[in-house]
């Protein structure tokens, strides 16, 4: 995540600017404006903008005139009451803008998140810069033997050092082939006045998917709890997690009470099927329920015994 | 639009808040937040937050650092390039939401529009306000003769009384008999402890089309500006127009290069079909062109004279 | 719910043509089509068109170029486990259309689920029918005294009557006075020569809430699902669960593994919050939990009862 | 877009099925049905499944029991005048559904048009097949000099083999490398005992851009058209443009009617600003306009010239 100097102090002259709204703010989210946080090796997510605070969703369930009640408590219920009873409405009412460094696969996962609004950096337009993602030792794991689409145990030894060279190697080989093709350096400056150079649209497809680009995501908070408890989950992939992690303590200074409901009624919350709730009710009424008599499936036995914390 | 005491007193303390904030602010449009603008007779549009100003645009369209250029020319040369080319998604990078009071029929039409946040007033849950729209004599207008949903001539004398004095009588006879259904004022007194009352969510259906709602509506720019463009058109029904005109003006002081951008290629700006740029090229190129060598039906003849200001 | 004999033949003429397709086809949904379904007094719901199946379902789950597996059970367990794990995209891969007829505030509610497309029958460019919504007597209810939004005991007696009385006449009463500021009948006869009728787009602001409107209603199946689980849930008022109700046994005819897996994981799922959980482990442990030592709201207490069928 | 012969064998079944149906069905269509359209030297479009024609949009705009008018002469003025004045939801009651196989850089284009259902090829799930996409020489094309994202003159010689060679060269290495990591080759048998392989989901980040994926895509008319207006425009990337001219004419097949008014209102169509159209009134009122005296941007007035057909 090296910014040039140039967007340092940038960044450094929008930290240092103060001015005087109206508005409802958040200071434990304004200390965070303008500050990128890192994510991977090199990407990163960093708040740029945001409208409305817990107040916003208390004032808009209610369409009331003014901001929240004064008793702070009474905000608390509502906002708990309404995350339980998925009265989503409300929260849309707040919205929120990251700029986000990440690597291309992991924004091919993202933006299948349609409700949001999203500006990305264009490669037609742009020399893309020189960065991939290189996963770290503990990260490179080999497939699960279980579940299709998970991680099984970190790889090891040899196999692990030719992977890493492996992806170092063609991810730079590419880059360089890229920017040879271009015939223009990222500033664009002309390499070779011999050759034409190659269309950047064309050029572009050289890369590999760990190149990182970056983006412009704006959306309201609902949309992005949404986003949140699919990507922030454990069954998500680590790449994508991470982001959702760094956002997930964004939203937690932003929205405080909201964060809080957010984690009891749907982080930290399971569902049950009509038929694993029938099991629960006969096992509290002193049944000893075994996988042959739940007519659970195996899969879905294993499910319930590790919802439950018991043992399978 | 007669505020409540508790209202106004919530309002005016809202308009005297400051906070500081890091971000982008408006002063023309901090100077209007909290403030309804009277719109029809009981209804109004207000300003309660908004998020990015036309330098985000400008940020959102570079995926840029920094906040637009030093160069405000730039700026604003941009914005226009992005209007003309239909380069919608850096506006969608501003949001605005608006508090707004409008008679049901008139929100039966703007909820059409889907791509924005919506938190209407509840009748399931609260008693409605006692207002309806009655439309001022010179809005008394007849259907039109040539458009199956226009107006025409404004109608007069006896027949004009006769429409006023029905629709302010059943408008409050209905409220009356719902009110009275329903055994509650307002404020949720009961009237007649002998009787149980209705249940809001049933009672509410014997109210006129007329009665007044209200929402908080939150949208970004991009979709604003559908939105205005259909709304603030001639052919849109008065009734809608007026709050589309009011946020217009809104949106001048919020967005001014976006504003006028939108104003030259888009509200002022007329689309031609393929034969009808056939028809202004042989014009131009010195031939009398008539409906009836121009190949265009006589409607749609009549429609470009029109669009050139020509008579048909 | 009084079609009129164009209307009857028309509907019947679909029903007797049969073509030709090489799409999935379900003989179940083709039997309903064009045969409308009648809901509350005046209503119905009629599928008009559809796309896909169960096997369309899985054919997108796996991005295969067969449909489905020749094994329905594989089938059947796939659906499930993308039901259980709310993968959601291959449920959008199926559409349908419905055509509905139905009141104007029920309307008001139903519009609010954005992710449909929607065409109105239109009261600016079209009469209204002289249809309106009275509940049946044992729909009668007063408001709740324990919920803010939903209903209690039924009314009776006087009271009763008197509220029928009053729906009846003023429902009455305003359409006719809308019919006589049309000065038109509704087959676009004119009545009074020496008037000049108001304009549609202002007449129809007399109708009340309960007058009857129609929409075409299109939407995929993962968003129909959805709006049938807030739709179709004992919450919801009475008259507009009717229609989920309706649209369910088609969901059924239509993709009966899919309905299945919606009924088992949505429909009797239930949700428990992290606290909840915690509180279910302990009870399983045989400790003997009140709601002083759940650490839960009395509220939030009743409603775990509830879930788990014990008394409070 | 070689198919394998089990892929072959289930289109080829699919075609040869017959039902029967009440639903509204296309002869033309249907006869392009499971046929895949070659696309680039890879990919394809094909038609998995459709609802609606061009009767459809016409019921939906009058929100009749019918179908369309007995006068097909009608159904077209009326689809003409919806398309010319922007009535959009009418078209929104038609849906297609396409398979398509693309090269992921298109892909990460097509993707942002949000109104769509996607289910792509899962990477995480399956490995990908070893196809990539490599220009044909004439559309290897240099940067143009004058849009910062557009093509300009195609490369020859010597630098036009060496780009050839190491697209080529880059994709198949990042692809062996892919299978030795995964361990394991398409049909997913294990290659080395000895070695644990790497998850599919991390893998794949080597992966060039021009790498070929796949995806079900299904849509509404409405959107369909407005993609194709953006896609199958000039200015769009000649790789995407040849999908949407590929299913441009899948349209023609599907919705003559409302294709023909596309082609004119839209896709032939221009729009004028305010000050062009002022401009344009001016020449045709004999006056010799000049971009001196035209107060356009040097830009603009080329912009215009250019549509009129005129030197500038």
């Amino acid at each position: 995540m090296a910014l040039t100097q140039a967007q340092q102090a940038e960044l450094t002259e929008a930290q240092a600017a103060r001015h005087e709204t109206r508005r409802a703010t958040v200071p434990a989210l304004e200390a965070m404006l303008f500050t990128p946080i890192p994510v991977l090796d090199h990407g990163f997510v960093r708040v740029v903008d945001y409208m409305g605070d817990d107040g916003a969703v208390v004032q808009s369930a209610r369409v009331s005139y003014g901001r929240g009640t004064k008793a702070a408590n009474e905000d608390r219920g509502l906002i708990r009451y309404l995350m339980r009873h998925r009265h989503s409405t409300p929260f849309e009412m707040c919205e929120i803008k990251y700029h986000v460094k990440l690597p291309i696969f992991v924004a091919r996962q993202w933006i299948r998140h349609r409700t949001a609004n999203v500006n990305e950096y264009s490669a037609r337009y742009s020399v893309m810069d020189r960065e991939f993602y290189i996963p770290a030792p503990e990260q490179l794991a080999a497939q699960s033997a279980s579940n299709r689409q998970g991680r099984g145990d970190v790889l090891q030894g040899a196999e692990a050092e030719e992977v890493l060279r492996l992806l170092r190697e063609d991810a730079a080989r590419n880059y360089d082939h890229y920017a040879w093709m271009l015939n223009e350096d990222e500033a664009g400056n002309v390499q070779d006045e011999s050759r034409s150079g190659l269309a950047r649209e064309l050029a572009r497809m050289n890369l590999t998917l760990n190149a990182y680009t970056q983006w412009y995501w704006k959306t309201d908070l609902h949309n992005l709890l949404h986003f949140l408890s699919l990507r922030a989950d454990a069954h998500a992939q680590y790449e994508i997690r991470v982001y959702a992690e760094a956002m997930l303590k964004i939203v937690q200074a932003w929205v405080p009470h909201s964060y809080e409901a957010f984690a009891d009624y749907r982080m930290g919350a399971v569902t049950l099927s009509a038929q694993m709730l029938a099991i629960v009710k006969r096992m509290l009424a002193g049944e000893g329920v075994t996988q042959e008599t739940s007519g659970l499936s195996k899969r879905e036995w294993r499910e319930l015994m590790e919802t439950l914390g018991r043992a399978a």
